[in-house]
């Protein structure tokens, strides 16, 4: 077929390599919608939004257990309330009287470092941690050199351990739980455990204790999973979005426009504590 | 408590009204995250994702037909190959070695009127024909008038209606097939039905048949389920999300930085055609 | 030359139009690039930024005093503190540990309607003035009508009158005083005064006079000027990113990470009231 | 003044050190403003914009021969026509219908390390030679020493030398007499001139010839002027916002929406080439 042709002789830059460029995700034809080879109409109704996300960054099916197991994870980080960076920037956004994508677009700029990129930076220093375990160490000596390295140089806790705000994030030993009771623990999990332990002897050091939060878990977790450490980091960005939509958009139903939003000084007037009905459970 | 005190005499615009601003999304306490009044790591493995999802943004729980329903709209534009704008944003982004949130950015702004907006569109289009119903007109009359006036002002097919390139959208069929089988098709289906016959009748003037496509089951379909229109385009965001990431995150693998991207000249080299195996049907 | 060819059998949308797109901005060749057929190495230290802005949006050069009204009206809105919602979005970002750019960016995205929108808005306005005075009507009365019928449907000003802050913008008249030296004063110009004088009379109205703000002034003489609505808007976009700039690279300096940060609780710390020095002037 | 007085007792994280921030850029108050301490209304007619770009980003203002060197470098990388992933980014966003300012904030969305980001490179790279100098090395050692470690690790050519394009960046050349010119090289300039003549010399490892392109430039004359690596990279985006401005403005004017923007397929049809009449140079 002459589009399966090189082009090369068509274009404007002299000598320039020009041989088609590949794409292994979604094959698009008239009336066909193919992702991953699946076509999307057989997927819809069949497979989980959270089971569709893994087709499409994985390239395959998830297990039925690593599907929950995502399930849960998109679940955990969908809202912190009004005070991340990244929520304030979109409800800033949104009081300029801008459309809602502007809002949300602004929110994933305010991920950085020290937010949403987080989960990226765990995954690394698990894996230096399990470098070590290759090289000949024990699970608590590789975890106590990782601490001790990191003390000496930072008095603010490593990436995945602690929380501005909670002693102990609820979110964290949850998805641990689940990730036991799915039988999908792996060695990250395994090496963020022991950090943990070790952490807590250096609790001095710190000022306080330091367990994992759940960016730590949703690292370990993921990476047990077999995410990068980019598509680690995407996990949260799905799973914030709706978050950060929730609050452009109310930010544009309840406040006047260009208000000058204080982060502190507000308060919740939304449902009262409820929990699932018995048959979600 | 004092905190719940106002705090106007502290700020610096003299005789500016300061009262506490609210929130009803979240609630953030020590050790505890609530979203709609239910405690995130209770609904964690027993909430799906767009379970969650839609008790965030409407403020309860849908039933299991609407859950399922928004699970399956999720699927359905969750990627649409490289030649969307929005998509060629995210990898001209991602080729300058720029990080993927930056892309993920790009990609969310490049859902303008002509794409992904186009279900905002739709949704007034489908309650212009509605609010005719509602005085007193058949439902072939109003789809007539609607019809009758956008010919007499455009050539290019109303919004939800018609691709640049599938003559027949196989994800707006599936979709329909799925709102009929939860018993969820309402008002506005039946408008969009009932448009796509008039249409129908004046394919000679936009020079071709125009079923209704994947953005106009959307709308129709998210209208029925009470979503407004802001909320109706965030969920085109929601789903296309893990599209825009697997773009940018393959742009980044496997390509050189800085190339100049050609949305023509691409082959698909990913799995072949496949069918969901027994256990997932 | 080959190059010159269309290309159309190469792609793969079978019967796709296919002929080259045309730009006339840039011309970029080996060794060379030319801005609108100005070679940039001959305009480097020649010509001055805002002349290169001009050139490049409006395709020649600006006669010297409208090169220099256009430098005053980049001037005039480089800054205007930590309040407005592009900066709050800025700073946001940035105190996520975001890369400048990023913070930059969320800042851009927080110019809407109500925040930089403002001069298309009012350019828009002023045009409609201006269309009655082509049908006939005495300036006097063109600025009444739109006037009452602003007021019948509105209480907050009509866009480019007024300021929350400001009850006297001090640049509006400097660049009204400038327009005016600078013999570069047009119909918009004028349009903008009729309108202030009716508005005035309507203070009643809207508690409070409404002199001509900055938004205002720069539209009606960037409109005088010759610039489209949404070039009008770009004027805005290319003086206030300095602004931006500088206060998310001091948030990066000056502030600990992930603080939240309130708008209203802040001390300007800077120097001191100063003039410029004698040769400046 | 009670707005002087810290506010921390009525904010509801008890415990919370909450004392005013402090900014440095901007004054506000009623009918004011003032930038570094000068009225803005006094600066505008009286100080060019780069002038004013200057006195915000660095605090004072800037002597004679700064401003005008800084007026140079920002001409110098206005636009670079279509290709660049940039500008790509905002014309594929500006093809959705979006607004001008989603194109424009998606376009410094795609200034990544390989495309903009380079300038802040090429500052690091510079330092790192100039620190062997400070430890006694001579500057013909150094830049080899650099250019051999570099060289060891890396075919790609060090940022600030070569271009994909030209053989000789002909902007390069011409910042680099103004900076002798105007008096301003210094040893930013020297260092960079050591590392092109130790680049010439390894030619053949990189496979051509790399003079130093106009990044290098920059990268080397705004480091000589004082700014640091952030407000490096920072100058290009001030320069290169009107060019994305530009394109996308461009796009909207003259392409159909929706279009898949091949960047190699196109032509230039705009203004011959031609020279600045005699006045202005």
């Amino acid at each position: 077929m002459d589009a399966q042709l090189p082009s090369a002789a068509t274009h404007d830059q002299p000598g320039e390599v020009d041989e088609r460029w590949s794409t292994a995700l979604t094959a698009i034809a008239p009336n066909s919608v193919m992702v991953r080879g699946y076509h999307l109409d057989e997927l819809m109704g069949r497979l989980s939004f959270p089971d569709a996300v893994y087709l499409l960054l994985m390239g395959e099916l998830p297990t039925r257990t690593i599907g929950r197991m995502l399930d849960a994870i998109l679940v955990s980080v969908i809202d912190h309330g009004v005070t991340p960076p990244s929520t304030l920037a979109a409800r800033n956004v949104a009081a300029s009287g801008a459309p809602l994508k502007d809002a949300v677009a602004a929110g994933i700029l305010g991920f950085g470092p020290y937010h949403g990129g987080d989960i990226e930076s765990c995954m690394r220093f698990l894996d230096q941690g399990l470098s070590l375990i290759r090289g000949g160490w024990t699970w608590a000596n590789a975890a106590q050199k990782l601490v001790d390295d990191w003390a000496h140089a930072n008095t603010a806790p490593p990436p995945g351990f602690g929380h501005r705000l909670h002693t102990q994030d609820p979110r964290a030993p949850r998805l641990f739980q689940l990730a036991m009771e799915l039988e999908l623990e792996g060695e990250h999990v395994r090496m963020l455990r022991a950090l943990e332990r070790a952490l807590n002897e250096r609790h001095a050091h710190f000022g306080r204790l330091l367990p994992a939060n759940v960016d730590g878990a949703i690292a370990a977790i993921s990476a047990d999973l077999g995410f990068s450490y980019e598509l680690g980091n995407a996990i949260f960005l799905i799973s914030r979005l709706p978050g950060l939509i929730a609050h452009a958009h109310e930010e544009r139903m309840r406040q006047e426009p260009m208000r000058r939003i204080d982060p502190k000084d507000h308060v919740y007037d939304g449902s009262r504590e409820r929990r699932l009905p018995e048959g979600r459970k």
